[in-house]
């Protein structure tokens, strides 16, 4: 139908801003009544105000972070009820965030300055672990690495799904922003059921199943009865979740990684052609990533300054040597196989089957590792085949990914362009990361279309490559989008920004949306709303009439 | 945390009803000014009100339906915009409906009486197939006939999940009362994406990725970015949806059906449990029906009235006496292995391994029906084995179901104590039938345990047990009770309308709630909402602020 037409109904329907009550400053009055009492519930030391806190918590992946005015540390449903009920009382808005590990997205940052942090991470207890029927219940602080520890430690046979975030990111965070990871639980929010949430005044709702006394399949299902709301609760502003259900996978007979590398840029259409017929048919019940060779590359070093002469972007004959030294492909694939031991092989074969007319299809799992990891240990002692000891430790942490087990190392190509710290541990917040992550059909044509938009446009300010697709669903890929640069150099950082923003227009302009976007972003997402703005604006309006939490995101 | 303590937050966490605006008679003023300005948009002959018209809307397949006051026909998202900004302009509650065929649970009634309902059924057109990436784009009014028929009439490789609603079920009407069906695709909801709404006030809006111009990904991505509402307008009436993108599945190589019967009671438990494995490991991927004696036997015959000597409910020996004429189980499990034959066969293998210590597991496909089909006409020609030619019949006709080809027979069992009427082309809104499905988690104990409460619930009220368990994913059972009654006989029909009632409420007090519940039930529902309700009836009212969408449903 023709939108136009409506225009008598929804005259705002091509208007740009979703009607929100402008953001009026806070009195420091006003907020210092409600540091008082947030005092009286929390504890003087779980109400942080001193600059050196502050200075800390603005500290960002980002070329602009922003400050915030307080930070809080509730530790229960109760204490996150009251710090709500506290802010809206006293119009100070809040901005909840679970760990913080929101890399490339605006990592422990509000959207705007002055708000107060409500950090989750001291509610981090595993409420239940349902061995019977495979899921977790938890808060928001819990870790990927403390989830994953928790099951090994305690022979409990099943798997979390992790992202390469590293061990101290928050589950129940990514799985808020939709994130996604490596098994056929890859699509978190899709794999989650049930929530509780702090409304931002402070009220507290079940939802599903679980608004019933007693219900039994609270965590097995999702929808519960009547209209489902939990989607409202993600990647939003409209409450703040202090428990989620989350399913697990039970540890399948068997687990197969499988690579493979694909020589040349014209055989990427095919190959992601080829792995949607995989998936759309169930050969691949898993996501599956396929990554340049930039983006491997710059997981086991950094930028070579030196062989490309200073020069900024890398150099093509540098960026061929560079791969060539490695022995991976343009672009290189890797997935895994799950299930039983005959379906494994049933699926083993099929792969195999479609994808070697590409390139040569490496199966690996548990036994070969081991395998290989003794015989690399050997030749290592014998001051030999270091290429090979690094090829079997990279497969080893690849496969690890692939069975639930979170590890810091996936993180290290953010240091990319700034290096890697050699004196500390590094701590990503020092690197220069912006993530942008648009959408698109699985098709080879939409990959090779979007490619002809993100490269030029990377090469124009400055940045090669690096970039990723992720089979999230039989149908639909993730591309990720690394903009990594030099903090200590502000010419790369100014052009960072500029470049996210720009390549941030193009993308949505070509129908490219990202599925989230940094806080850098939220703004330019808000002006493509129309009548779907004006709704979300309703809804919020109604959730929290005072604009209290989160404002400057998505709404 | 102790829900009691957040009680000086949410004072009515505690109270029964959710606050919505009483519903106020609509004058007949008001009501005739909507009605010319509904016949100007839409035409006279889509504008009825006359009694007949009304006499049939308000048949029911519950005891006790509802009457509308009009019932419009649009024919467009426009026309429905418009219907829906006339309705709110002059206050006059509309009811939307898709096709009307919601049996079972209100067929084409509103809540309340007095409604106008707007049908959808003119909106029939299938707006997109997408061969490649395997969904459809269609309107409300697409019923799963339809849509099956063209897939196959265009010889596209793509398979609809279909229910056993028959042909002229609304795809639509269904996915939005989170229906279910028998392939991979079983859960409705769950395989959508994408929606076209229009508001109370008439505003329209795309959902997901559909609010940006030239998106992508809006039909194979669902989330979007930002917060997701898609959920808000399933099961509710925050809008109308006027178009849906639903996700087809791609023929497999292989599809084979399984069957099993279980001779006693005291193995179901271990069979739902050894289900539960199979599908929490991925050997069963789509849903597995189970279901009892009688609600087979109810598929192909009706109450044996004269051999039950005029009792009810049935007494157990006819009962014994009739599932050994029919050679069936007290529990039968249906199902289907989806894949490369590869996939299959392993899967296959496994089937037999886990299920077969609890019965014989027999396996059929394409070709040995063809084969018993030949041989059954040939025999049936000679005038010999009635019976084989019987059982080929039904288990072609569930073999179509699971190839997603819908059928009319499958619904043949509501007219259990009415008698299937021989002398027209059966209406199932002719039968008394009432389905009551609660959710409960995948384990033997809880199958037990529901049981305990649901046979002895429906003996004290006249009716032996028709019950299904569905796997409807690897964690969650849905139990479908069918009270079928004779609407000829006050009695039995009074009878039903009290044990659903009773039955519902213990069922809920026991924590097991139904999934969708039908227009007597709601009302029920709404009793047990909290502070859920509390926040349901603010987001109600901000997106419907007159209350004229489907006033009485679960908000």
């Amino acid at each position: 139908m023709d939108i136009q037409s409506l225009n008598h109904i929804c005259p705002s329907a091509n208007t740009t801003q979703p009607a929100l009550p402008p953001q009026r400053p806070v009195p420091e009055s006003d907020f210092q009544a409600a540091v008082q009492q947030w005092r009286a519930v929390l504890g003087t030391e779980h109400v942080l105000t001193d600059q050196a806190t502050l200075d800390d918590y603005a500290r960002c992946t980002l070329p602009r972070g922003t400050r915030p005015r307080a930070v809080l540390r509730p530790g229960s449903t109760e204490e996150v009820s009251r710090v709500a009920a506290i802010a809206n009382a006293h119009r100070v808005p809040i901005y909840p965030i679970s760990c913080g590990k929101n890399w490339g997205y605006g990592d422990r940052c509000a959207p705007t300055d002055g708000q107060v942090i409500v950090e989750l991470a001291r509610m981090n207890r595993i409420l239940e672990v349902n061995t019977e029927l495979a899921y977790a219940v938890i808060e928001p602080g819990v870790t990927q690495g403390q989830l994953s520890q928790y099951l090994r430690n305690n022979d409990i046979p099943l798997w979390l799904d992790v992202t390469g975030a590293g061990p101290d990111a928050s589950i129940v965070g990514n799985t808020l922003e939709r994130g996604f990871g490596h098994t056929p639980y890859g699509d978190h929010f899709a794999h989650s059921c049930g929530m509780e949430i702090v409304l931002p005044d402070g009220r507290v709702l079940q939802t599903g199943f679980g608004r019933f006394a007693n219900a039994q399949a609270r965590w097995v299902y999702p929808w519960g009865v009547g209209p489902w709301i939990d989607g409202l609760f993600t990647q939003s502003s409209f409450g703040i979740i202090t428990r989620l259900g989350i399913w697990l996978l039970p540890k399948p007979q068997r687990c197969l990684a499988f690579a493979m590398k694909i020589a040349e840029h014209g055989q990427l259409a095919a190959l992601i052609d080829r792995l949607r017929w995989l998936r759309l048919h169930g050969v691949l019940n898993s996501t599956v990533h396929v990554a340049n060779d930039l983006r491997v590359i710059s997981a086991s070093q950094s930028y070579p300054v030196a062989a490309a002469q200073g020069i900024f972007p890398l150099p093509e004959s540098v960026r061929n040597k560079l791969r060539r030294q490695a022995g991976i492909g343009l672009w290189n694939v890797m997935g895994g196989l799950y299930g039983t031991r005959c379906a494994v092989a049933a699926a083993r074969k099929e792969v195999r089957r479609t994808l070697s007319p590409l390139g040569k299809v490496h199966f690996f799992g548990d036994r070969l590792l081991s395998l290989g990891m003794a015989v690399a240990r050997w030749l290592e002692r014998l001051g030999l085949a270091a290429g090979l000891c690094r090829t079997v430790r990279s497969a080893a942490s690849v496969y690890a990914l692939l069975c639930g087990q979170p590890a810091a190392d996936h993180l290290n190509g953010i240091y990319w362009r700034s290096g890697l710290p050699k004196d500390q541990s590094p701590d990503p917040v020092s690197a220069g990361l912006m993530w942008l992550s648009p959408v698109l059909p699985m098709t080879g044509q939409a990959c090779t279309e979007l490619l002809g938009i993100v490269e030029p446009m990377l090469a124009r300010y400055g940045f090669e490559p690096l970039i990723t697709f992720t089979a999230i669903s039989p149908r639909a890929l993730v591309c990720v989008i690394s903009i990594y640069y030099d903090k200590h150099d502000p010419h790369q950082t100014a052009q960072a920004g500029r470049c996210y923003d720009c390549l941030l227009d193009e993308l949505i302009a070509c129908g490219y949306v990202p599925y989230r976007t940094s806080i850098q972003g939220m703004a330019r997402l808000r002006q493509q709303h129309g009548c779907f703005g004006d709704l979300l604006g309703q809804l919020k309006t109604t959730v929290d009439p005072h604009a209290i939490l989160g404002p400057g995101r998505y709404v």
